[in-house]
């Protein structure tokens, strides 16, 4: 059955684009979703890397290492380096992480059957050996252990997976957009949790009724004929792709100015963020942005569009301050760019 | 012992209704019954599946595969995708999952007296396998844990059981309806749970006491003679086994106008509900009751006679209105239908 | 040491009563006798088993089949249904389950002894193998875990025993009568449980001194010459058998006229409980007692002595009425039968 | 190191009564010692044991059968009723069971090695199996978990333990007196464990001077020179030897008048005892203390000396009257035998 | 590194009191130091085992048996009582139980490898074994499990390590000086436990400078040439061994008068302390004390040095009485030896 | 990739400084790093390690000894001490703890392949191991559980990590710098622990704009190209490693005068400091501070310098003073070095 289509979705402005930064630049750090259930949020994800062209592998590396670049913490690619490795096409991986597994699931564990078998310490991969050069998705994420979440980060923000237990010592590269979902009324993150993520979307169930009834159409004619559906969707989900590679390709070649530099730093002060990832994030995800628009220089116009996003998980609860943290964003917003 | 007939069930109509919509279409999501204990709940799902066609399986599949379309995923049939398969007929399972059932013996787990013996890693089917093309039962579903509902929702809305555990990592079939009972006043289920599910009834204690003498009759004249109580009613039961085939023949025909996703959509907006899956589980479940009925389009009847099972479960608590949530969409049909 | 005799049990006459309505039809479901400690609840059950004639079963059996009936799903008798089975004479069990033991040895497990020498996957009879046609004997049953209940009168009710764990998949016979006794000052059943069990006694010490030193003799006279004091009561002991052969035979003629079912009923409504199991508890119990009265229908009478231990423990916590379960069955059966 | 000697206990009265008590009639129940901490209990225990003949017990029997009478559910003894056996003198035991011991150990677990080595299921005796015919200590006994508390009283009263566990389905003797000690200020026995110990003794630390010095005198000439100390005390030591085996020969001629039952019956009633072990414990100690004043009738002056032991554990919590149990059980004496 | 010198601490009189006078008479029972922390009481109970003569061992005994009398409980020496030993010279042990140590390693556990190898069921020594003849030091032993510190005192007291588990059954000697420090800000013992503890110690930081002074610049000095530090020292340490060493000899010559035991009796009359523990302990480490200084008779003076150490952690909470504990005992010794 | 250059780092002065003494004289024990997150902790700590220079070692040691002088306690060179070891150069190690790690992989374990294969108990080092002659981080200490970092400080203070576990007893060597974050907000530290640290330094998000721009601007140039951003301040790098060579080598040399220790003791009794560690660390850290100076002596600016790191996680919480620990140090150096 294939895939929903991206360009069919409706509305969700903000997670779709999050998720197309983070396709340009997988650097930004994960993308937390928050908002109402039943939202299309694990759909979203899907859509994405089922749009992006296939990518190639190296044939038989467990990690799917680019044949072109293998990463240097390849135990399968790294032995020989100059070779030359065959190579084949595999759509770009999207993993969904229960909530019930087990970190030997997740991290990769000894190989059993091996070791009881050949007697040798084998590994065998987990679930971020898998999605490497893709995506991992957590469904309600504030429901996961925090050590596992902080385990995640690590391993996405390094791209490398460093196995130490059952005897095992091993790095292996593990390089993936982090996608968690969740609703804040059921449990929240820690702040130092919150802060690892690069941007924090919110999502809500529509409010008119010609929005909700196209929704439910298009969800219901793909159900009824999912081939028939995607392929009249095939043309708008080329364009996306186009943009995605095009925005790849640019920027290297983006430049933020100071003065960019300079309202990210007022609008952090402003709502007192700790540390500096907030600054980093808004300049990352700006020139992304500034990327995908074709542009060549980051403006203010691209921060004010991706501030909500990149801040709105850094604020410290303010006890003076009952508004929401979108709303508090957007104040700061406004003063900063008066 | 043969089961209780279906068609000796005294009242109940909701849940009655719920099964055989659920029957027509299995894709409308798990069925939730609520209520009184002592109502006849496990009896009215087993009574369904008796009158149910026997189904013709694929011999020597775990997974009971269709001979005619086998499952992609079924790592027995997928094999041999277009060779003639041998099928013998069997009842459409139904399985219970006893509350304190291991996670392993759900999803299947390493066939442990094939890896000792013959030193390979074997799946041994668990209940999700047995359930395929039937229906799952769980009694007090309310106090079973979150993460095994979350896992039985995923597969039941997937149809494919997923098992990533123990050096496995497998695939199968396993598309069942779900039927989860509970009594609301020992426990609730989170909302992010409640609302996958797709109908949720209440039952209760009859209050009349021609009724209730009926019930305790009938019970109590199937318990002594079984096959002659089942024998006497064996043309009713062939009446709703036909009524259900004609309905699954039907039900791709049915047409939904855009006036009923209207008034599925203002019904939703009016209670608030979140997300999309109201709306979604209000056209699919009016189909599948219109096809039922023979009609070939959904009009505002069919709405109205499934709001209340299709949308109970997903309104948020209101603290200013303490009427029950039946109440509230009673209220809200009334309102929108006016 | 020979056990105490079922006849020289002083006072507690509406546990004797549960015991032999249980003896007559052990479909009524499990027995509940709460009260205080040291009243002699373990004895007396004892003390029915042994003078039950003893049963006949098959040789070599673990289940101690009926040569006459094997079970259907006896995994031992079920393979040659036909067959002359060689049978022998065997005490009707009493089987204690304590309140440390494992599921497994309730339950029945892999017998690790047969796996691990000759390779194969044998099950090892548990508790409830054991009980079969018997009894099965739980102190402080509300102290015990709620699963374990739980699973227990699942067993009971339905006769067999479904293994399913470590590989195994298994179903044996296992028809017994559930007794379990308890303080209620302890901890409670919840609600849920304690409607699953048939009748439910209140048991208390006697108050009058010439009752008390009965006991105490009688206790003592037992505990000093355990052999002597039986044979002085072995006349009384076949008495009391014969009354319970006679019972069972002439059970399956006793009617039940509709009267009697709509005094039950009005009994149920008018004391709020919840389903049908007060009405049909409250029908079969009050023919057993019929029985043993070798009456040949079911009279008010019997449903007003059976009424306060088949219902008893099915009443709602009533705020407003602070009165005990029994004095509030008293008032309904004073106001149903005026 | 010879153990202290019975006769060189300085006061104490109540507990070397009831020692000596549980020393001619086993069957008494277990005994409570409860009381400041550093009086010697342990001594006492050992101190009584020690002063015993020496019993005589099959040689390789591991639960220390009577050459004379072998317990019926010996698995040593049992096989060869008829046959003379072996014997040889041991002491009387005394075990210990301290607070982290796990069941395993106290019951009897498989015998791993046998069954790794030989592949055999045998049973490796526990602490149970040591204390037959002897006694158990358990220090701090209201620190011990509950259900072990439940196991070993179970135990204690029947004489044997069964074993259902690991696929061990077994029966032993385990004759033993329980004597347990502990401060209730560090937590209490449920009264459901409570009162299945026959008696409860209080000790305290001496007031008066020269009794603490000679208790410290004592102590000290023992720890420097044990040999000399234990020879100076032999003959004391033989004389309550004597009355002990006296005692235990003239028991079961010693009668209970139907006056003294009254009493006892009165007594109990006036405290509000539950149940009527209160009174069965009466009447059995009652006698085995006529027994060792060498009388052959039961007064109701051997009921005055052992009722606060035979009763205040038994007492329910009365709100209303805050004196402690002794101060209870005293004033009902006084009422009873004015 | 050679161990920092005990008569180069600086300050610490009553911790260093009652470390001479446990290893003159080792009986007292253990040592429990409380204060603040960064005092040096893990640098004081290394330096005065340091200081010790070592002793003589039997070689290859895992006890480190005296080969002059070797325990009689040691299974590795007890085979041949008679028989001459080899022997060997091995400093005085000092055994640090870590906070996070299991049982397993305390008492000693089966040993696997053997287990596995050899199948047999051999004996791995643990802590217990190795501190043997020596000192066992347990840091925040406040923080330690109740009944691991209750397994410590008990082994300490009898000075033999019973082993009852995983199949094993055995004794052997551990015969050493238990030494506790702890903070009691951040936790407590339970007085069970205080009372079974011999002496207990406060040591505070200096207040003034020069001491202060002093501490740092010996520490500094030590770290920065250990050798030439101790060597400064050497003469000061024999003084100190030989002291010891005379003491041990005199200590059965000293004679307690009844005077003495009266003061003693007085004295825990008037801080109503539990039990006779307070008074024993007071005879004899006012004796040891004595024997230190060459004193042959123990007198008041003994007495009145050593009584808060062998008091303080023996007092009742007392609630009208809000002085600490120490000036308790004070004010009783000023009444009693008034 | 090459590290981030300890020289690049903007502002952090206090963090930079304990680190740099650190280097100097590992024995001033662990530098605790508080405050907010996201500002660079860990990088600084990669930073310094990466500009040492690379260490000489013994090859195939899995402690990486120093061929100069192999530590006394390492199991592979201590067995032939004098012999001359093949040697190797490798960076200065830093090894992350992550705060799922599990005792068994920090402490080092049973090598299972070897024990399953050979059949011998070989060790199979862990994290301690690795970090011998370099660093151990963690982030968020605070949240690791306390008998962990008890046990890191241990070794830490040692420089020996003493395992015994699973029948394995064996000392290595782990003499390493301890390095530990955290955020105070989110858990505290027992002051137990607190007070075994060496230094505790706090750092904080830049308030000024220009330096939040630097900073950002030197990690995005960085991430950009980090060969050219570490090319260009190669020579930064190389003057601060020549500083702690040089540094080093004058430490021996440099001295404390009494006066300077009559600060530092006036200034713990100020504030109330329990127990000497104060002190001791005040004229340690002061003297390796002199020694980066190129100072021959200390004088009362380097104990000024030094004292709020040295000093301030060593307070005891003063309710009547709410200034923080920070504002107290300054206050109280004020005081004594008026």
């Amino acid at each position: 059955m294939p895939t929903f289509p991206f360009s069919a979705i409706v509305g969700q402005d903000e997670m779709r684009q999050a998720l197309l930064i983070a396709a340009v630049d997988p650097a930004v750090g994960g993308v937390l979703v928050f908002g109402d259930r039943g939202t299309g949020k694990s759909t979203a994800i899907r859509a994405l890397a089922a749009l992006l062209p296939p990518m190639r592998a190296v044939v038989g590396c467990p990690y799917n290492c680019d044949p072109d670049s293998p990463a240097e913490s390849c135990p399968h690619c790294a032995g020989s380096p100059g070779a030359r490795k065959k190579s084949e096409k595999k759509p770009v991986p999207v993993v969904d992480l229960p909530l019930g597994a087990t970190e030997d699931r997740v991290v990769g564990t000894l190989d059993l059957e091996r070791a009881l078998g050949a007697g040798v310490k084998a590994f065998e991969p987990g679930l971020l050996a898998r999605a490497n050069r893709g995506f991992l998705y957590i469904d309600e994420v504030n429901l996961l252990e925090d050590h596992l979440v902080d385990l995640l980060l690590d391993v996405a923000a390094s791209g490398v997976n460093t196995v130490e237990r059952e005897g095992l010592s091993l790095r292996h590269p593990a390089r993936f957009v982090l996608v968690g979902s969740g609703n804040p009324e059921e449990g929240e993150l820690r702040p130092q949790l919150l802060d690892r993520f690069g941007l924090a979307c919110e999502v809500a169930t529509p409010k008119d009724i010609p929005t909700r009834i196209a929704v439910v159409r298009a969800r219901d004619a793909y159900e009824r004929d999912p081939e028939g559906f995607c392929a009249a969707r095939a043309g708008e989900e080329r364009k996306i792709q186009k943009t995605i590679l095009l925005a790849r390709e640019r920027l290297p070649g983006v430049t933020v100015p100071d003065a960019a530099l300079e309202q990210a730093a007022r609008l952090c002060l402003a709502l007192g963020t700790d540390g500096l990832r907030g600054e980093l994030t808004l300049m990352r995800t700006a020139r992304a942005l500034a990327a995908l628009d074709g542009a060549g220089t980051v403006t203010s116009d691209h921060l004010r569009r991706i501030a909500p996003a990149a801040l709105r998980h850094r604020l410290r609860r303010n006890p003076l301050d009952e508004s929401g943290s979108t709303a508090r964003v957007e104040r700061a917003l406004a003063e900063v760019f008066a």
